[in-house]
């Protein structure tokens, strides 16, 4: 067929010129060359014409690199001589492997390799449910550098592994004798758990071929090799020598046990043994969202239910064919479901109110059958605390226990129990999507929900636009910021959401940001989830649409949040009714008075920096009032922060 | 035809057992008595019984009223002898007067006539517009009494005027000369407005037929006669003997000038000399809602465009085939539309971009045609100030001789000019509604407005229940109360739209209650008007819906109005954004501390009581919690209008 191969390094190509992983100019160059469309001299000025419009009001530098990288790419560009006949003895790995279950072999494998037409219907799910916990077969292999790990460094603080978007990060703690089996380049470490776990060995342990190459661990990591301070107890290193073992020493990982959750305090860096029930989504490298996510899974994973707007979190959350949602050991995960943009949060409200019911008429059957059950077993069902792991795990057996007792009984009462009897263990409702949600086309919905009263748990991961759509103002984004919509600079304040939920004095609300407070975001999330009533989460989600400067990878993503939470751009703090009960204020503010840097911050990001060069005086004006906006607002809060509660009686 | 034919005076025998204009019970006796299907002592026992059920749990009182009326219904009932042939000379009178407007006349009249069906679709306008000022045509003739003038007493305060729900009662200052041509029965004293109008004549004029009997007018009248404490300086009578007279006086008053706009200091008195451009609704007797839309007319009326959420509000403002928004002498009037139940902030905001985007584009035909105009016109038509009635009509005197400047000019831009010359005028857009719109159904858009910057004004009609539909519960609805979707008692406290809508700190926002203080509300008005940028105003509307004691009319409307008030269930307040630039707290109440009394004020409504008769445990509990949200919402009302707003450079 007289075909002929070219190949280029792009990636050298772009690194060489500073460019990032960013290769679409080089690979337009490649075409222009080989394809002779055009004679090449003119093609390539056509092109640097282009590069001029497109990035022009981005400034001369990133024009320079994209001149450069058309000028490089040609040289790195040679044609693969095509042999007469097929000489390679390279084949092609299969789209999963053969160890998975049938269902992802044959339908979900079919799909990846481009053959879902082939499949017939009878070979997907009648009603529609679909398995989850099948990301961890869809090797990507996206990253060019992953993270290795140094034991003479690491302080087991778990930092890079809460961090993580993709939870390919991973840490345990185990009985030293299991290292029998490990394979020789399995690292580990003596646990620094004394009390809980004495003796016990520690492993850190990467995902090398579902990493995305980010950095973001890197970054999370506070040691430092004094001897040679760009080395810290985590560091990238290229990822192809590395593959081959340190994927066996990941399948060895994960055949080791889970930590027991009913022996652990809950705190921020035990909450980083939990196993994630959230992992290898299909989320841009560096994603601000997902670490949000995951932490919820290795939190209530277990015992979720989760309504998901659309948005972002719903396409990397139930992307065709495999799902990032998980199961534990026990084959308990989060169950999930998408609905429409516009009902997200009454969607929830319906699950809610259906457990309810459901629970209700569990505890009408068991009264109605005491008799056979026996009413020290239905009296301890009925009052179980559910407030711990350890409660949770004696209700699970009671309920065991239970499904047993009703066996021998066929009558349909019996029956309904039987079926029903899980919802008397405490299930965790999670609404879940971004400020698009949020803020604007659920807003109706989402304000229904909290002055509801129920018992549900919304997290709004807050990117300040629509980023799925790729990038339009939503009432999220910050005065100042360009967006699509917005071309001009947002003219109106950032929506206050956290204090509006604030109105309604029975909504639990907390702003987080975690990559400026992490111990604050994880509080935040056990406050939210045990509050008896409706729980609003705010939390900073740094995303491409932000446009960081040096970030094509999100790499300075925490960097931002932090300075964002310094500079007053983004308050944490955390609204709790119950509180009120003792007289308290609701409200603890939990980052410091404003820097003055918002600027800093800002002028990191593209979004902000354009306006600068597109309209100056604009950017200025618009600048002062967004520095306005973070003064007054603080100024608020923390006058809010320090009302006096202990005033009930006025009248 | 052997017809025969009863009369009984169902409102004497109303009266007589205390159930006011209630009549139902009474016609329901008549009916089978008259007709046979049962045997009368049969029918009566059976009424009975029907009563305890439906009127049961509202109390024995009731009960024995509605029994006592079927007892008296029987000795009313009198059967009139038909003659042989017709003896009458009493014609009926024609729907709508000869001297209506012909559509007025051949349309609207014959749809009043129920002859609608007969009516060519050629009649009708061809785009969907509809005339307006046609209630006026339609006397309804609802009222048994009507208000009577005592000039003897009157002080001039307007107060009467600014309650009426139909805008059937009136007052003008004018030229006594003009008194030559009027009816001998015509009442007037000497003005009042020494300064303004020295040596005219005053006189407040009653709409016998329009009137609908509510009694709100005497009750706002402060002034009582010494010697006859009874006696007020407006006092319900009998209609039909006044009825001939009146109307006479009514034409007389009619044709009386307008007081003079430009003329007038602004303040609550001065107002209700304005011409309202909202009369005479289909709205219930005693409407709470009304008097707020009336006030909006008097004030910008001339000059204003109504978006209309679905309701009442849309039910008694384009009801067919009538419609009760007007014009003045000029033909100036409100331009008025409703959309859907869901979309009223976005259809209000859809009105406002068009007149900014109408007035932009005649502002560049302005530049563009300015040799042809004059350079000095252009910029005074530019530079208009405009916020006030001299400037107001300035403004009309120079778009006025625009119009004819540009009368030589063919071209398209001149037409266009032509046509587009009234945006240079300000307009006055309303976005207006009830509760379940504004804080529910279409809460989405109402919010995404207020964000958006836009200079509208939106008016929220509060009856705390979707009063249109009969009485369910929105989240509006106040804890305790009952109503449908709520027969328990709302569990939840009512949501606080002024303290969401304050967050945004570039939104005017104020709670008025027109019956406890009606200069705030007078104030709110204009402040909200005159702001450039989203105002939104709560306003407290009593309602058939509250079920208020011995209030068929909704005669004590006004006083639980107070109650509500003073009790601290509905604080007064005003948030006005332009108070931040002169670092003063933008918060100012203008309501007291809580008296204690809510349970007064609640007790008075039977939406409350109820709960005590079905359910008195819960109702106690719902109370108190009631009790606790109106002393911590003030609570924190007070605090945030403590706030220091002079301490801006935080960081």
């Amino acid at each position: 067929k007289k075909i002929k191969v070219y190949v280029v390094d792009g990636y050298k190509v772009a690194r060489n010129v500073g460019m990032g992983p960013r290769v679409n100019t080089i690979l337009q160059t490649c075409f222009f060359a080989i394809s002779g469309i055009l004679p090449i001299k003119e093609a390539i000025e056509k092109i640097k014409e282009a590069i001029q419009k497109t990035y022009g009001k981005q400034g001369a530098k990133i024009v320079e690199q994209n001149n450069a990288a058309v000028d490089q790419a040609l040289e790195h560009l040679f044609e693969v001589t095509v042999p007469d006949k097929v000489s390679s003895e390279i084949v092609f790995r299969p789209p999963v492997p053969a160890t998975a279950p049938e269902f992802v072999r044959d339908v979900l494998g079919e799909i990846l390799r481009r053959e879902g037409n082939s499949i017939p219907v009878s070979a997907f799910p009648v009603d529609g449910t679909y398995p989850s916990a099948t990301t961890q077969y869809e090797k990507r292999n996206l990253a060019l550098e992953i993270p290795e790990w140094e034991t003479d460094l690491c302080i087991q603080c778990g930092k890079c592994v809460f961090v993580c978007p993709h939870a390919v990060i991973r840490e345990k703690v185990f009985d030293r004798t299991l290292l029998k089996e490990a394979p020789n380049t399995f690292k580990h470490m003596d646990a620094s758990w004394k009390k809980e776990f004495p003796g016990m060995a520690y492993s850190l342990q990467v995902a090398p071929e579902d990493c995305t190459g980010c950095t973001l661990c890197v970054d999370a990591c506070p040691v430092v090799d004094k001897a040679e301070p760009t080395r810290k107890a985590i560091n990238m290193t290229p990822q192809p020598p590395l593959r081959d073992a340190e994927r066996k020493n990941w399948d060895f990982f994960l055949s080791l046990p889970e930590v027991d959750r009913t022996a652990l305090t809950l705190n921020l860096k035990n909450s980083q043994l939990l196993q994630p029930l959230f992992e290898f989504s299909g989320a841009c490298s560096g994603c601000g969202e997902t670490p949000y996510v995951k932490l919820a899974t290795q939190l209530f994973g277990d015992r979720m239910i989760v309504a998901n707007a659309t948005g972002c979190s719903s396409i990397y959350g139930g992307n065709m064919p495999t799902t990032p949602w998980a199961v534990n050991q026990d084959g308990r995960g989060p169950a999930w479901s998408n609905s429409l943009f516009e009902d997200n949060a009454e969607f929830g409200l319906g699950m809610r109110i259906t457990l309810n019911k459901q629970r209700e008429y569990s505890e009408e059957l068991l009264h109605k059958l005491a008799d056979k059950i026996g009413k020290e077993e239905v009296q301890a069902l009925l009052d179980a605390d559910q407030s711990t792991e350890l409660g949770l795990q004696k209700q699970r057996e009671r309920i065991f226990d239970l499904r047993k007792a009703l066996e021998p009984f066929k009558t349909p009462e019996a029956k309904n129990l039987s079926s029903l009897a899980d919802v008397l263990l405490n299930r965790s409702v999670w609404i879940m999507g971004g400020d698009g949600w949020a803020y604007d086309i659920g807003y109706g919905g989402l304000d229904h929900v909290m002055a509801s009263g129920h018992n549900v748990n919304i997290l709004v991961m807050d990117t300040q636009v629509y980023s799925n759509t790729g990038g339009q103002a939503s009432k999220a984004t910050p005065r100042a910021a360009v967006a699509k919509f917005a071309a001009k600079g947002k003219e109106v304040r950032k929506k206050d959401l956290g204090m509006i939920a604030m109105t309604y004095g029975n909504v639990y609300v907390a702003q987080v940001a975690m990559g400026a407070k992490d111990n604050q975001t994880f509080k935040a999330f056990v406050e939210a989830e045990s509050y008896d009533g409706p729980s609003l989460i705010i939390a900073y989600s740094h995303c491409i649409e932000h446009k960081i400067a040096d970030s094509p990878n999100l790499e300075k993503g925490l960097q931002q949040q932090k300075l964002g939470v310094e500079s007053g751009f983004w308050p944490l703090y955390r609204y709790d009714p119950r509180r009120i009960a003792e007289d308290k204020n609701p409200l603890q503010l939990d980052s410091k008075r404003p820097n003055g840097k918002f600027e800093e911050f800002a002028l990191n990001e593209n979004r902000f920096r354009i306006l600068l060069k597109k309209d100056p005086a604009r950017a200025e004006d618009l600048m002062t009032l967004a520095i306005s906006d973070i003064n007054s607002g603080w100024s608020q809060l923390e006058q809010l922060a320090a009302l006096d509660y202990s005033l009930e009686g006025v009248g």
